[in-house]
């Protein structure tokens, strides 16, 4: 790392830094311009870390120079994480994206879910997702049917062959979800809940973290290292929009780039989620197509059998007979991608 | 509320928003413009929400005419919340604001704990704050000393009279923590852990909630609503920096704004923290003058007996010596402010 | 439009609103809710403004129900606009979209600025793209050859039949500019620099218009109508990357599903720029790809025959190898997603 | 600067970096970490700029230490910027906050803007802004009365005693506002409108630079920096709020914060708007307060001696009785707080 002093740092405060360092087996380099002096360190950050250098009298500003996140990280690990179902289903890697695909919650009527998971088995989708816990802003919206909605989900994916997607909003329920659900996903509001990333990262099962409203990449990318660091490497990544100062047409901005930026810099597995990411459903294929284009490992798509009577999220569902009819055009479209992107690396090797 | 219908919805369309809000008893009235149809609609939005009508064909968007929260609301409660705790001291209304201080987080070092309180309560300060588990952006950084930690806290406050304001990162930890503990606080990250929400809404303590970095003025009553929804109405929020796109001179933005906003749509007390929001030691004191100019039932501020060496956030904050210098400031602008405000409002009546 | 009355609002208050409004010929019906009123008027606004109904006592808010934009907006004139140039190159509506590419800023060495056009011919390109004015953040910084750039632009178009673009900064250059150049551009730092706007509204030249790094939508429409009220409806819009949180990775966040949103609420043709939109040369052909894919109508690139000595913007320009590499692949893709739009639309037909 | 090369960066590609910084006489030493190297060098920026730089091959950063803007920096400037008018009016340094206060746009009616500028002698303000060119976001919008609004400022201030502040949005009304005119302002839209910032920068004239909404505070500084570097060092920053996610309850978040972080970097002086900064009349007082307790030194202030009739901004302008009710409040918390500044400064000495 290197520490950055301020223009009137004395000779004092700049021994004070160097000292620390060196007693900390620091390798230590220092200029000293005209207006600044620039220490270069280097050394183990976990024993010395830049939060306490940067207290220190004197210090205006400590650059680190490595991504503080590891396991997550394509320097360390170059390789692409592929994560592979008991059914043979991979998601990462070379594989083909996935589809997942389901309503925003789980609601009374199992035939309406059972709706929903025939058309996407019917149009070649791999996940099932429906919400039994709802992260709601205002506790006067509809929180979830609970333990009876993994039930049904269970149900809907044995009868189809789907994999199932739902959201753990608490430790608590860790061990009760893992019974019924083959995909935990953590949502985006909690994404810096940490006692939650531990608690995933103490299981096996592949977990999708979605990116929080205002989570930069690095604490992003941070957030999937807590969910590894406790063992857990079935990290799957979500883009599913951040906030902006514009929201009168669509909910959030997706940040299509973030898909390549995170494919450079970690080896873990991202998909996109244009339903959440816009809020409008006019804009979910062409977004998926975007995220498509641009590397993710797979889409995923509100889905509901009566939209208009949907408890949540109705405005982004797709209807079934729009979802066929949008999943055709996007089937093709990332058929053809990946065709070229296998063929192309073939040719390559 | 008002249902805003496309530029071409049908006049079918048109008529299946009003018989869907005549079935749900809501009175109804309607223009039609040249280009839109608006719907006027009142009545009770928890049977038929604003979510479910936007899913309808035909409809451009809703706006709903009242703030969502309720019990969080000046509209409904006019009376500011006053929160009085068994040694005497208040939050809110038209008492003194008061002064939370300590350390980021609690260390081994029971001591340098027991300087600070002193310093506090020398200085007139009403609380000590030290966190025992620390939410943090890396795994790698320092977590917090738990339980220990809270019986130092426990103990420097038995001993200096102050009251102890300390994190609650699970709901699994609550009922450990209202043995050590005065005031719950809900850190940034988890004001929409709806969980942990509603944990601390079933008990009596009170809480400062604390406004997530990308909480919308709304988005932060309605978590106060979740607690105070469950039974709690003994909310402190505490504004502490949004996020921008400038973090070169400060970690966030601080909206003081929002205070005043928060003041006239909810009776609940607010206090600041220019310490998280400026990340900055020299903007302590400005900010804090500037919280409480504008409104502010209280200031929190990070002290640590030697910040050179604190485990977290020590660039933030004050040593000891600091500490009573800007406070003695603080401390003399606060009492004036008080005295005019007190002085005026006795004279009104 | 609606007006939204303060919960207290007075009989009176209310009355004057409605007194005004009808004095000013607007039709009005009004509810009076348990807690609001709220009043629906439908007039001419710019008789009486949303503003000045504002300020009016008691007057919580006004929701403009349609769109401020009208000369823009898709409502209003249902067909796309096409704009067609002298050597039969066209943009927007069903035709194939469009590639912009060459320097940030014209440099001293002409043959460099050949070389890229030629390259760009060879490539099938339409436009080069060079800067004669550069707006540059530091006084320290390039700023531009002027009108010996703008003569270098206008010979190496004559070499090789490309169009040229270049940025305007000054009205007072408008006359010279119109002497050399087919496209002219308004930088995104100008997007509200009124008078600009009215001065190239005011001739006839293709205008492309950047989007503002921190434009709404509705905004940047707004900033086009400027250009179309004053007569010259040869607007193209371009998406560039707004500003957001997090600036690690890339420059700016590239808002792709501007680019739908813009197509339904407009009638004018949209390009993309991902060179400066995201500031990295590696997410230029994926961003690229994405914009296209969610129906840009052409795209713009930066190329240098020259990066590394580059005067202005190198981190982010191709090289000529690099150029033709990326191009290659973008037009396969092109042609591609233009042969199934305009098969599928002769399908529907 | 510090040059951070990518971790795969070769040999050759670091030897191209080092070898270029010598040959522009650069002071240049580097470390090889395990990952990166990193190079640090000394010397004269603008012969080789970080831009070029950054440009090269296996270069992932740079980073620059001191802070881009020159004359406007504390750095090299130590002492505070005073600005004495012809009428011994001071703005800066130790000299008590002015105020400024006026209508958004002069109107038609003469003796309206006497009546505020009259209302604000009497409250002890010195200075009447009006504008007479209006920047309006949509072309629909009323955009001020030109130069009959500058005869009516010079009239109304040659009355009063007052200096004259308006707004100037084309370099060619430049001599014609200088007739009438003691204070150019640079409204928030043109803050990097480069021709405007230069052409003022050619007069004396005192110059208010107001934030952009999406300026950061070192892009501010450049434009001030702009300015000063063609000569005209007479330029007083203006805090006007900037661009956030939220915008329900307030047009912007104003930066409070910004005030006494620009002055630790910068000796210029700045004033506070919390008119156009909150965008509602009730938030003003608060706020101009909050700004004058953080440093600020001066506040701006619409007035509009009929704001339900008001041409633009009447929503956030006060009412001439409001006006005086308010300006007494703000008035003496000034006195005081300057009082303690000058009598605290002099006891230090």
């Amino acid at each position: 790392m290197i520490i950055i002093m301020e223009p009137r740092a004395t000779q004092e405060q700049i021994q004070r830094v160097i000292t620390l360092l060196k007693d900390n087996d620091f390798e230590v380099r220092y200029n000293t311009g005209d207006v600044h002096t620039v220490i270069d360190a280097i050394g183990d950050k976990t024993t010395l870390t830049p939060g306490r250098l940067s207290a220190l009298e004197g210090v205006k500003e400590i650059k680190v120079i490595r991504e503080p996140f590891r396991l997550a990280s394509r320097d360390r690990n170059p390789e692409d994480t592929v994560i592979t179902f008991p059914n043979g289903v991979k998601i990462g890697g070379n594989n083909k994206p996935v589809s997942m695909i389901g309503p925003c919650s789980v609601e009374e009527d199992y035939e309406g879910l059972l709706k929903v998971a025939q058309a996407g088995k019917e149009m070649g989708c791999e996940f099932l997702r429906g919400g039994a816990f709802k992260p709601r802003t205002s506790p006067y919206d509809f929180q979830g049917h609970g333990e009876k909605a993994l039930q049904y989900m269970k149900k809907a994916c044995d009868e189809t062959g789907l994999l199932s997607v739902s959201e753990i909003m608490d430790a608590c329920d860790l061990d009760m979800m893992l019974e019924y659900i083959d995909v935990l996903q953590i949502g985006a509001r909690n994404v810096q809940n940490f006692k939650l990333l531990k608690a995933v990262g103490k299981c096996n099962k592949p977990v999708i973290l979605k990116r929080g409203l205002a989570s930069t990449i690095r604490e992003f990318l941070l957030a999937a290292e807590h969910i590894m660091y406790q063992g857990n490497t079935n990290v799957i990544l979500c883009e599913r929009g951040i906030r902006s100062f514009d929201s009168a047409f669509t909910r959030n901005v997706m940040d299509i780039a973030s898909i390549p930026v995170i494919k450079k810099y970690s080896h873990l597995p991202i998909i996109v989620d244009p339903s959440h990411g816009t809020g409008q459903r006019y804009l979910i294929e062409p977004l998926a197509k975007a995220g498509l284009v641009v590397g993710a490992d797979g889409i995923m798509i509100e889905v509901h059998h009566d939209p208009e009577n949907a408890l949540s999220d109705g405005k982004q569902s797709l209807s079934i007979p729009m979802f066929k009819d949008v999943m055709g055009r996007i089937n093709s479209f990332n058929n053809r991608l990946h065709y070229e992107k296998t063929c192309l690396s073939a040719n390559v090797e």
